[in-house]
């Protein structure tokens, strides 16, 4: 099947790698510890998601979920299938703190503020992913 | 087990009954064709909910998302599991459509205007989401 991500999801998101028929993406901005889960699928609904990989998906999103929660030492996980915006599939994966940017609002449209990973940051995050067997390993060449 | 739902849930939603150990409610406010799901559980997050009540939350959440979309030609389906303000855990399942009050911004905190549901909608909706064995029928006095 030939897939790509959609472009706004590759403008918005760094792409950390695969996990299986997953792609693992983490937002830009650092404000918010926000993943998002991309299953290789032309669905556009998590009902319409053939039953191998929707299970997959979900076994996926409760690790992440509980790696976040630790790792992010989150107060609360938000899971989300929205796609009004970018209809291709991506369920969200967010660690929320009674101390972030917009709490206790939902994530979408209320971030206040930007910042980047830094490549330390980043370095450390996907380590621990890979660790966690969230992320396929790269080889580098 | 002692369970009672979170009263924001009471005050903000109509509950419509049950179906096993899931309590199916309904937004208030018929702006968008709003539902929400809650398990009979102590968990707070989705991956701390047993596995067979978890089954049983995705399966109807998918059926439940079927009947949203024909029942109110929803152009797209959006489940969320939040919990930063009411902490019970729920699953909401949104219908939307590209015409409704908030296209495409998600539904927390951009609702814009309300109306009710008339005795007539509420029973046409109890009555097709019994039929569809989303909701048990209830035995009237």
């Amino acid at each position: 099947m030939s897939f790509s991500l959609h472009p706004r999801l590759v403008s918005d998101f760094h792409l950390l790698g695969r996990n299986g028929a997953l792609h693992v993406l983490l937002q830009r901005n650092a404000i918010l510890p926000w993943f998002i889960l991309v299953p290789e699928t032309a669905a556009l609904e998590l009902f319409e998601v053939p039953a191998v990989l929707r299970r997959e998906l979900n076994s996926v999103a409760d690790r992440l979920a509980r790696f976040v929660k630790r790792h992010f030492e989150s107060d609360k996980i938000n899971v989300a299938a929205i796609g009004n915006i970018v209809p291709q599939l991506h369920l969200h994966v967010i660690g929320r703190r009674r101390d972030d940017c917009c709490w206790p609002q939902a994530a979408w449209g209320h971030v206040e503020g930007t910042r980047a990973y830094s490549e330390q940051e980043q370095a450390i995050l996907t380590r621990a992913l890979v660790s966690e067997h969230l992320l396929e390993a790269r080889n580098t060449p």
